[in-house]
């Protein structure tokens, strides 16, 4: 009997060039895959929730399978990290209906960047966080930030990529919090274009630099100008960090 | 004219075999004679604090140099890291005097080792925490913990290495500390044998296991010897934190 299954990730980027498969290179996919199809002695093939870059992490990002296999579901994590290298963990299982898709069912998403804003690095933060040696004005961010929450024409602060159908998000939550000399700015949306929360946290890095002022961002916006906005920031300050689904499905994130 | 300068450094040891400078592999002190040596152009020695272990790291860690370059001491940080890769910093510089000597000079040094208890493990702690899937009684732990404080012969929690004159040292603080699923271990001491902070993990381990009662350990202590103690604790648990030199020197860890 065939059965879907959910899986809550964790993952250091890293090392890997992205979630997707490709050719060249090792992708989370591919290294899931090949971990799952040995546990469950037959070809899997993981679909995931999107689609992050080289360098990006993951605290929370589901993946789901089809399988026949009957091994419990609770003793898929500790079965799957015996395969999976140290910097991918499966930390939670769940069977879900077979209308779920990693996808299509998801409500909301999250995206945290991490910066360290300090005169000298941190080599337990390397890869891990953004290190600027500028003092930020996370004041004039936050007040930057606000602008971007709301339904709008993401168009200015995304990258080409696969094309989509419309570029109108909504974002729920657009946050700077500081801890002593660690910045985390936090987006909560319906979906993210290619590139968005990086695009989004370059804007609020040329805001604290006085490149761009803080309420620009509506006229930025307006005019879907991607040179208008500030440049993608470094892939390995971004984690996903939530990922909800209706909660008919069950699955959580802690 | 010849200058003495104290280098306060932070570095991860995963990369590196260790403190010492050797034939096979890549030390922390040879990395750091290249990378002075580019900088001060002149032929660099650092001398360190400890000699730490393959796999270990520091939070906080002094160095010692001469030098006839004239390089403002302020701009020392900086322009070291410049030529350092991201796992290691030079986090200040200080203009010390010529008898400062970072081994005979310490008055106080702090270990603190970290594991992690948790069914599953977590992807951003490897290599950096020692991940147990196993409860543990820290209760227990704190008991048996607290029997290591005072002057003891440590004889029967450390390897054999380079002789020593005397296996007498004082532990002043041997402190069990919880936050949610990592646990911090942090002893301080006048000194420390070698593997002696690791040993001392690995039979508070054994204590958490119930293989070693919590008040036996000054028997143990008094036996000084090394078969009753518990097993040597993985390297990439223990950091470094903190080394203290008498005021005159002015050398502070923050």
């Amino acid at each position: 009997m065939m059965r879907t299954i959910a899986l809550l990730l964790s993952y250091d980027g890293r090392n890997y060039h992205g979630w997707q498969s490709q050719a060249n290179g090792k992708s989370i996919q591919d290294t899931l895959n090949a971990a799952l199809s040995s546990l469950f002695n037959e070809e899997i093939k993981v679909v995931g929730c999107g689609r992050t870059d080289a360098g990006v992490h993951a605290k929370n990002y589901f993946a789901s399978l089809r399988t026949t296999s009957q091994i419990p579901t609770e003793k898929i994590p500790l079965g799957a990290n015996a395969y999976l290298p140290n910097d991918i963990s499966v930390r939670r299982a769940f069977e879900v209906s077979e209308d779920f898709h990693p996808v299509h069912s998801c409500e909301k998403k999250e995206y945290t960047y991490y910066i360290y804003s300090a005169p000298v690095r941190d080599p337990f933060l390397d890869g891990r966080v953004l290190h600027t040696r500028l003092p930020l004005d996370t004041e004039l961010m936050k007040r930057a930030a606000s602008h971007f929450v709301g339904t709008h024409d993401f168009s200015a602060v995304r990258s080409l990529g696969t094309p989509v159908k419309s570029t109108v998000r909504t974002i729920y939550e657009c946050e700077v919090e500081t801890h002593d000399n660690l910045i985390a700015i936090r987006i909560s949306a319906n979906g993210f274009l290619y590139n968005m929360a990086r695009a989004i946290v370059g804007t609020l890095l040329d805001v604290s630099a006085k490149k761009i002022g803080a309420d620009e961002i509506s006229d930025i916006l307006l005019s879907c100008d991607r040179q208008r906005a500030g440049a993608t920031a470094p892939a390995h300050g971004l984690y996903m960090t939530n990922v909800i689904y209706p909660e008919q499905f069950g699955l959580i994130t802690d």
